[in-house]
């Protein structure tokens, strides 16, 4: 009997915004792997960090951040391998994932390359898309509002189509891209409308309205809300 | 001093995809409120009803399916002034809300009407999007891929229009709008490219490609996927 793989969403930072699903089987599974920058803390980890127990097997998967292009096809081979050696023994593996493993996330590599061979379960978690909505404090969506998630490093042609064509929008990995996204949301009078988030649900969130941020850049855990129009901003 | 009220998501259906803090806030308060059909178990309280503590006071906010027009704002004025007496005598109030509070969730509705006077604290949940992916086995969305939240009920035109820009979409509040989605997506030649799940993470959870359904409607917790391009699809 082979082991199996666990996808866990382990939330968008507060440990407490963890499901009691993620928690029964961190506490449970021996042998866990997280995503890691080559220097500094792993998010994913320190989020779970207060349940794991001290003999766990903890497999870092280092992912160099600016290095090397991305996705790291050898980084994601190898990790594979650790963790399928572990599942072939019988053991589970419990992948760390921040907030949802399926959405944008990196646990999509490993998932690629082992679902076919093991018995995979992806637990969803919370989203900092749910959690910015909430730190923000204006609902995301509402009734028949078009929603769109906008990834930052899209080309400024195809973000103000996709702007131009949504109730609200949830624009992502901001971080180098912050002065494109402002300029962008500026020249569509949107400034107003919309709200900047970061590190939602940990204790130095920051929540203000997009037109009073003044930023160099933006932090990679950072998002903007759009509220274009809809029923969400009317209400 | 006047209570709390908290938005309180308790997730998409297992009760153990709740979070650590919503199943806290909930052991802890001893007031609860829910949106219930006129026939029939409220969902969200189903899903939270292990927690729920017998001397616990539940306001069931009744919100008849068919007979009115949505939303009902009388209802909601009235489920807001109960709510607001508990409130003004100290008490907090947690209101169960399907999924998360704050994407396409009737809690805005009280929201709207109480945040100004009183301290509110939504809590986020894990969402039927995440669980719906997680169910049907592949990444809704990543690195660079736009996602687009599309209500069933608008027009084919605006659907279409919204399926054409983005490489993957969640199509939301099927119900009696299956038969207009099957035949868009038919035509657009994205039949085999997109999954259907019903009641995600419930026992009864249903998962097909759409091109396998043949369905007179489908239920109103049903969600299609659409994995137009993209690199998710291409994992």
């Amino acid at each position: 009997m082979t082991g199996t793989l666990y996808g866990l969403g382990v939330g968008p930072g507060d440990p407490e915004l963890m499901t009691l699903k993620t928690h029964r089987i961190l506490k449970s599974t021996r042998i866990i792997a997280y995503p890691a920058p080559d220097t500094g803390p792993s998010f994913a980890r320190e989020i779970a960090a207060e349940y794991i127990k001290p003999d766990t097997k903890e497999i870092p998967i280092i992912i160099p951040m600016r290095t090397i292009r991305f996705p790291a096809e050898e980084i994601y081979d190898q990790a594979a391998e650790t963790i399928a050696q572990h599942l072939d023994q019988g053991d589970d593996v419990a992948v760390l994932c921040e907030g949802d493993p399926f959405f944008y996330g990196s646990f999509m590599y490993l998932y690629a390359r082992l679902n076919e061979r093991y018995s995979v379960e992806v637990i969803p978690g919370v989203s900092s898309l749910m959690t910015c909505a909430a730190a923000f404090g204006r609902p995301l969506a509402a009734r028949n509002d078009v929603l769109t998630i906008i990834p930052a490093p899209l080309e400024p042609d195809q973000i103000r189509q996709q702007l131009e064509k949504t109730d609200a929008a949830a624009i992502i990995k901001i971080g180098r891209h912050y002065d494109k996204i402002y300029g962008l949301l500026e020249e569509l009078n949107l400034l107003e409308r919309s709200g900047y988030v970061e590190r939602a649900s940990l204790p130095h969130q920051k929540v203000v309205r997009l037109s009073e941020t003044n930023l160099e850049a933006a932090p990679y855990f950072s998002m903007i809300l759009v509220y274009r129009g809809g029923e969400a901003w009317m209400s």
